[in-house]
């Protein structure tokens, strides 16, 4: 900090300890930023900034003073939704690489795995049986077009790997990207998504969840779908209406679908998903923001807000995400 | 063909029955080549090419007059090491980039089965269970080094999807290849296997099958590479000694593997990979060539063999592979 004070900020979460999370990833940058839990901050006024993910609806209430809130990840809907957030307050996200990566290999290997029917294998090694799927009945990766709906940072990491195994990929987003990339062809604007989806043998969503994009995979969308498509869902739970899932996979619109992100996390033990053999299940693992980047760049949003600078890691409350 | 004659050919296979499997795809060719087994030929003398896949070891004898012995597939090691096949007789694979992509997929899936511990999500969701993997305990691709040993049609295509996946790639060729590709490095010449397994957190073996590679994969190699390593094993059954992998298995060396071929295939039952929850067996199932590409490239080598042309798609037999 130019003056050498510590910037003072909070940590706003209903379901997790932010402490016990990253307070290792924040201690290297203890000279420039404090945060606390609201229940050992004595001086509301001091706070600058809050770290928060999913916060209480009058979380911010106490801090006049704030003009920043960091998510611990890419997405900021919990925040950004957040009742009590200043109007003027700065909301900024993590933007990291390695994330994108992570993203892009876990939707890569949940392509190949209703690609490839890897389920098959899965279950013939149980019995130890040998069971070879016949080459035939498989549409090489070059007659397999994957719908990719979102084309930010996990968008286009996830497009650059399925485009290197071979399929053609078709992305929305709201606004035509400036950077095109080969072999992916983009719909955007009003109903960018169901156009991808009308085309797509595999979909990816990795949308933002904002009012547009809630409740968007109902049975009207997985109608326009070709039959027998894949569903790969690792936006938001929200995005999905779980009970029409169910319908489509009932009516063959849907073959198989993996789910990362839920209604209700941890999934509950009796929800009908874990028993469906056509669903694969993993529990929001697609892929989580390093620690240490999301400390580094925190700690330099923090410093640019103070100094009345726009942090580059900010996003554009207006669109929602 | 320039005289209207149909050029005489004969499959050769101790295991399949390829008119069976490749009759349909070979008949929009009926008026150009025409292919019977054995039993079904009176003049042998008119034979002037095979299609061949594990032939018996006097297979070639009755044929004086064949000039091209062609493979069902990319690998031609059981044509090659065939007792009867003629000093002078052509051998040909198939070249198929599909199958490059098909390929590339598979071992895309299995790099991050072994990454992101994908065993630990199918087994969870079969107990119902939600159960994060700290992400902490996972190195982002970017500090996972992936190798991978061949750099031909299949190893190139790996490394091309492998790449855009986020890992750096170290390659093994006999010679230093011509095309440099981004974010791959190359080892060559003798050792240049052993080399890469050195550097490699994951390791994928895509040699052909030669006098040089025959047994490569044992335990000195396996001590070689880095505590914890996996290993994904598409070459042939013939290049790793099974019980040497058990041994690097039990001592840590090797963490996991995936394997897709055998000394034996179809893998017994009673083998123990099968129950081996650190190993992922599949049915040799990594990719074959289409048929309809592996006839059409049969039908023009059949032609420029008869013209007294060699056929793009034949191989330096002096290399054995
Ligand atoms: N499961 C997991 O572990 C996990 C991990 C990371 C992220 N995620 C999810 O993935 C989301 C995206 O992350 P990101 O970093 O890629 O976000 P981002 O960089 O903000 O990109 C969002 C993309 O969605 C597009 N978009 C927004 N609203 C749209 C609409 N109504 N129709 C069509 N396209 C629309 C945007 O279009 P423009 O390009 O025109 O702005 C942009 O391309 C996150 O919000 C989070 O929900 C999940
Ligand atoms: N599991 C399956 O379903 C499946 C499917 C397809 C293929 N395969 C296997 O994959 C093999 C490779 O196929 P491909 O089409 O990529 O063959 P390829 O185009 O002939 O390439 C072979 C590669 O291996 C390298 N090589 C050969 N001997 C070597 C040695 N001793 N040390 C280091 N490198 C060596 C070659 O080096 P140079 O570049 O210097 O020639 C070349 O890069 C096939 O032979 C087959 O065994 C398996």
């Amino acid at each position: 900090m130019a003056d050498g004070r510590v910037i003072e900020g909070v940590y706003l979460s209903e379901v997790y300890d932010l402490h016990e999370l990253y307070g290792h990833a924040l201690a290297p940058h203890a000279g420039m930023i404090r945060l606390r839990h609201p229940h050992e901050i004595d001086n509301p006024e001091e706070i600058r900034f809050a770290l928060s993910w999913r916060p209480a609806a009058d979380a911010f209430d106490p801090y006049p003073n704030l003009r920043l809130a960091h998510s611990i990840a890419a997405g900021v809907d919990s925040i950004i939704n957040c009742p009590s957030l200043p109007k003027d307050a700065l909301v900024a996200r993590v933007r990291d690489p390695d994330q994108g990566d992570m993203l892009a290999g876990f939707a890569a290997w949940h392509v190949i795995w209703h690609h490839r029917n890897m389920r098959h294998h899965i279950v013939h090694e149980t019995k130890h049986e040998w069971a070879r799927l016949i080459p035939s009945t498989m549409k090489p990766p070059r007659e397999t077009p994957v719908g990719i709906l979102g084309f930010g940072l996990m968008g286009r990491a996830i497009a650059r790997a399925v485009t290197a195994l071979g399929f053609p990929v078709v992305a929305a987003a709201r606004t035509t990207p400036r950077e095109t990339m080969p072999g992916v062809r983009f719909e955007s604007a009003e109903g960018a998504a169901l156009r991808v989806a009308e085309q797509a043998a595999i979909l990816i969503n990795v949308l933002p969840l904002t009012g547009e994009t809630r409740g968007l995979l109902d049975l009207d969308f997985f109608n326009r779908m070709p039959e027998g498509a894949a569903l790969i869902q690792l936006g938001r739970g929200e995005h999905l209406v779980e009970a029409d899932l169910l319908r489509a996979l009932d009516s063959g619109r849907i073959a198989s679908a993996s789910l990362d992100v839920f209604d209700v996390e941890p999934l509950p033990k009796e929800h009908p998903f874990w028993a469906d053999e056509r669903i694969l299940v993993t529990p929001h693992q697609a892929g989580d923001c390093s620690p240490h980047r999301m400390a580094e760049q925190l700690a330099r949003a923090a410093q640019a807000v103070v100094a009345g600078d726009t942090p580059k890691t900010v996003v554009d409350r207006s669109n929602g995400y």
